[in-house]
């Protein structure tokens, strides 16, 4: 070594120190110095904690016993996706063993590992699979290699105080700064973009930033790449949910939103506790969980509003996260804790810690506290939302579930006032969600499939009347993205007679439709009825179709069906009506009973209709030439006219027990449900059936108003009612 | 009263008291005194026995609490049906609570029950909804009847010496005599039937016997209407079962037919020790039991071959009877306590009372021992069999069978040769089972549907070849009872090859079949592979279709497909082939590749074929009006010619979690698979993948033989194997 680099090394070193000493101390990101120690203390100790932290260990020492593999990336959803995925969790644990242990070939782990994407990194294009704007190098969009960094951070991060400062140089010279700058300059609209993918790069940025103490990336990651506060995370937070907590994507996307959102809070709050992060826009964090979790069934599933995979639900890696920061910021709400008791581990830091040992020392963990709910969406909260009506107990309850949101960014469905319904754990009219299969490389590469926008965003996918065969908005996101339906009343403080009522006008030109659902619980029934009323007003004549996407086995309908058993054709050639096989159809001669198996229960839907209405009896999968679709059945109610009426009770009834052969109730008590008067008064409904069975519904068609007194004649008879509804139980007469 | 009735009353009741006097005690059925004064000692002592008694008194007590109905009968499955049935479930448990409580108002329910079916029964037409000549009075079928006999008279038993002598004369005379002469005289061939619904036949005409201490009846049931031991459940019992235990019409019927047996040799055993009837023809019931439990899956679940509803597991009650009279009678294996222990109840009787202790006494309990075994068919078990492979743990374990019995009477299909094959606790290469829901009195009266016989019998419903679209014995039951399949060999001394071989000659005019199938897990994959070669050989020229309906959904095949995604049509208009959608179809070039997902798996089917196969893309549903059938997906590999080879390779693979977004080993590592030659002599196939796997399979096509040696050569080959199988993993070198 010459003298001149001699001296070159220890200035350097001497710089390094200096900066050092002016530095906070690390790790500071996720995990604390304190917190590192308390998780040591807590080793052995503190079960669900210690079983997280086995596992994490047992990940990563089968990463160091297997050569390491830092892959030229060339698939998208395949084994080089898959190596970097696993690289970074990899790197992350270990990162979180050395903090914990002190263990120095964990350090040396992440110093190989990551020296090894020094050297890769600056050599990658775009990469070869990649197929958007948002392309990415390492991955084949960049959203994978933002959460590639928000994890190679805290790995950097836990080993900071242990790297040689020529090493910290290279990796914070060669990788992360340049992977900070490319986000911010090749991808400055979506750095600054109100979407999750822009929280996703906020975080990693924002948390390259603070470990490399740059405040300049930080402040870009937290107000904008102009740090104009037009953009940035605190924006974000602002203007992707609704002030309720509402995620304007939907609950399949929070689940993934809330990890940065989360994991940033954390970092910041570990950073600048000044910022008070966790307060910020009225705790909209801690309602951004709630929410989320509000949005799922009683299993746990994410109701799959919008694109959404069914399998995801609160058990997702990204939902410990927000379960346990939430837990340890706001007040220990048991209701997580039975959240986390399924979960079965914790996240690894005091946060986490926190949670385990509460798991430890509770006897008895009541659930999750699910109720009758409704969110309003948009970041005022006046653009609609979304209503849950909920009966019955954790272990089999009834929820049914109206759509009337704006359209929810790129990932939105035009399906303004669908209707979902769960009962006995399980999907009973259910939402597709999105035509995809995750990771799965043979199907298109585990990307959204092209049914995705040829069927599950189309109108006719959901339980929602489409118009003249468009879909709303013509399918148009630009033009769907500037409206949204409107809440019309929304009432659960009876439970007993839950109701909620939405509107839609500019979805179809020329009609205008308004939706009441009713949850109605009787002891007449073991579970409750629906009372789902559509009526659509317009001065032309459209074709309306209505269709119930149930899922289980047709038992059958009482009115005489064609068949098309030896040929079928799809029911039309778009819009998605060409991914719709038409199996039967049947003419209406009065009200109209579709009655199905599924589990344990029985179902009937019973309609009013008469010689007017068609049923069509569908299954999905035609036109889908790579076997995307799964084949699942519907039933649509199809009617020509200018202004109508849909009027349908949903009863569950009965019990079936196939390994006990045993069944009962297979036939509904309603009979029959007739519509009686609508007017721009309100809209009178009559439901019959067995033994003296016989309610009336009436529901305003006017703004909502508790004290509003409404009156409708017709037929020879008058109707009143107070308020926006009333289920009159006139039994035995009429 | 004159004095004249009062001498005949009080002779009348002398005579009684003498004919007591001479008969044993009561209950003497399958409940004797000294086990309910057991259970009496046992009550709140002893867990799941303790739960089953309480169980059975919520039963009663919620019947006692009721208004008594006993309705005339009028429907299939329907109500009155169902009412007939919880009425003997219900006095049945009362006869066990009056036994073991000595509560009087338990007694006085039975006698007024009894008394109502006194007046009941001997007005009964036959039943109006009666189809086929085994037509009942009470029920819609005799079977049903018998069953309710079976369970009245043990609940007469219970109190019949709490009975007044008048009830007595009245119940015996006007109800249990009538009802077994009608049985007899009326149904005698159904009584003769060496059958299912001969057993139960027998059994309660016996149980009526034993309980009313009429040698007659006893002696009939047990030796025929005859008393020639031509008939009777003595014969049954050598007929209805192979020496090993099969029972000819399959392990789902089995389940059916255990009860009667079980029951009533344990009636015999309580009345006639003597003839040691658990020792009889070689202990058969045990093996009856046993064969029952190898013929299900590790989820308990039966294999559905024939007529057999998927509901239908180890759980189901008779299940509990026969698993808890075999571990009494047989010693205690604990294998049987696994089974137990999921019933979560036990018989209320000394039987149950055993299980329930060892339970409660048992701190880990072994599960069974699914074993790879063979069944032979046929009284003498010389008519085939059937062949169960099985490697992995109970948690997740591959299985794999071939169906190649006799016909197995009415409930048959014509399915010789099929595979079926079940992995990750589920099925994967499904038996349709039957089209039935039972007792959902909506799909034709909770009976068979015409689909069963249109559709799940018929050959191209299961994964066999179909020859000119043709069911085996032209699909006469008539033909199929006189043929059987025949055994080639079983192999599973070796669990790294375990190698069965079967073959069958008369099921199509002109072609002779032979399938072997060989279980092989290796090290290179995480599970089995099966290896499955279908040898057909004829003289003429045929279509051959070789289905599999495999369960998942479709991922990719590796041959372009033309997809009928507008318009389909069923792929033939009878035996089956009208219940088909063709949802697609391509030409081979080489060997052909199918992958779909189940679960958390992978699968691929890598079939040998060149430009001489079509692949058709199936869909179960087509020629359906009345919504009967699931729709389910399969594929068939369709080829014209003389004699020809089926060789595939099915390959799971990978690992999927949705909720985990993860997704390793998509493709398999099996790519292609050939036959290098078949001769008489033997069919030697080659199987290549990835880097350098290279297997070859070599089978006998002679008289089985460990022993000898083969020797085939082709394209300037030779390959020689000793026995009658080999697998050379010759990997790396061709």
């Amino acid at each position: 070594m010459t003298i001149q680099r001699i001296v070159s090394s220890i200035v350097s070193s001497i710089a390094v120190v200096a900066v050092v000493s002016t530095q906070p101390s690390h790790p500071r990101l996720m995990l604390t110095k304190a917190e590192a120690a308390e998780m040591k203390a807590a080793l052995g100790k503190v079960p669900v904690f210690d079983t997280t932290f086995q596992r994490a260990k047992r990940v990563v020492e089968a990463a160091l016993a297997r050569p390491m593999d830092v892959p030229r990336p060339v698939d998208a959803g395949g084994v080089t996706h898959q190596r970097h995925k696993e690289n970074y969790t990899e790197m992350h644990l270990a990162g979180i063993l050395y903090a914990v242990t002190g263990e120095v070939r964990y350090a040396q782990f992440i110093r190989d590992m990551l020296m090894k994407y020094v050297d890769l990194w600056p050599t990658l294009p775009k990469h070869p699979m990649a197929a958007s704007e948002s392309y990415g190098r390492l991955f084949w969009q960049s959203l994978n290699e933002t959460v590639w960094m928000v994890h190679a951070t805290q790995a950097y991060d836990c080993i900071y105080d242990w790297l040689p400062a020529s090493d910290r140089s290279a990796i914070e010279g060669k990788l992360f700064r340049p992977l900070a700058e490319y986000f911010i300059r090749e991808h400055t609209s979506e750095f600054d973009r109100i979407h999750n993918h822009g929280t996703w790069i906020d975080a990693a940025v924002a948390m390259a930033g603070y470990t490399m103490n740059d405040r300049d990336l930080v402040d870009k990651a937290l107000y904008g790449s102009k740090k104009d506060k037009k953009a940035g995370f605190l924006r974000q937070m602002e203007l992707l949910f609704s002030p309720d907590g509402f995620y304007t994507e939907g609950p399949y996307y929070v689940r993934y939103a809330i990890m940065p959102f989360m994991v940033l809070a954390q970092v910041i709050e570990n950073n600048e506790p000044s910022l008070k992060i966790f307060e910020f826009h009225d705790q909209i964090l801690r309602k951004a969980l709630y929410s989320g979790l509000q949005l799922s069934y009683t299993n746990g599933a994410f109701i799959p509003i919008n694109d959404a995979l069914k399998e995801k639900s609160f058990l997702s890696p990204e939902l410990i996260i927000a379960t346990n920061i939430v837990y340890d910021r706001y007040g220990a709400d048991p209701g997580l804790l039975w959240v986390a008791q399924k979960h079965g581990e914790v996240l690894l830091n005091g946060a986490g810690l926190s949670v385990a040992k509460a798991l430890q020392s509770s006897s008895l963990i009541p659930a999750f506290q699910y109720a009758s709910v409704e969110y309003s969406d948009g970041g005022d909260g006046n653009e609609g939302g979304v209503g849950v009506l909920r009966y019955g107990p954790v272990i089999d309850q009834s929820l049914v579930l109206m759509k009337y949101t704006g359209h929810g960014l790129s990932h939105g469905h035009y399906d303004k006032l669908s209707l979902l319904y769960y009962d006995q754990g399980t999907e009973i009219l259910q939402d597709y969600g999105a035509a995809r299969f995750i990771n799965v490389e043979p199907k298109y590469g585990g990307r959204y499939l092209p049914e995705t926008k040829t069927w599950t965003r189309q109108t006719i996918a959901h339980n929602t009347v489409t118009v003249d065969e468009q879909s709303q908005y013509e399918g148009k996101e630009s033009v769907s993205e500037r409206h949204h339906a409107d809440k019309h009343y929304f009432s659960t403080a009876d439970p007993s007679l839950q109701v909620m009522s939405a509107s839609v006008k500019e979805a179809s030109p020329g009609v205008a439709m308004q939706r009441t659902v009713a949850l109605v619980p009787d002891s007449r029934f073991a579970h409750p009825l629906i009372i789902d009323v559509i009526r659509v007003v317009s001065s032309r004549e459209h074709q309306y179709d209505l269709p119930y996407y149930y899922l289980g086995h047709l038992l059958d309908a009482n009115i005489p069906t064609t068949s098309h058993s030896e040929q079928q054709q799809s029911l039309g050639s778009r819009n998605g009506y060409e991914h719709l096989w038409l199996e039967a159809e049947g003419n209406a001669s009065g009200p109209v009973r579709v009655s199905w198996l599924n589990g344990n229960r029985y179902y009937s839907l019973i309609a009013a209709a008469d010689s007017g209405t068609k049923v069509l009896f569908t299954r999905i999968g035609a036109g889908d030439p790579n076997f995307n679709l799964r084949h699942e059945p519907g039933v649509i109610f199809r009617r020509k006219g200018g202004s109508t009426v849909f009027a349908t009770v949903l009863e569950p009834h009965g019990l079936f027990d196939g390994t006990k052969e045993f069944s009962i109730g297979a036939r509904p008590t309603v009979a029959s449900v007739h519509v009686l008067a609508s007017t721009d008064e309100g809209t009178v409904v009559d439901i019959e059936g067995k033994d003296g069975f016989h309610w009336t519904f009436m529901t305003t068609n006017k703004s909502a108003s508790d004290s509003a007194e409404h009156e409708i004649s017709a037929g020879g008879k008058t109707w009143h009612w107070k308020g926006n509804y009333e289920l009159d139980k006139n039994e035995g007469r009429r």
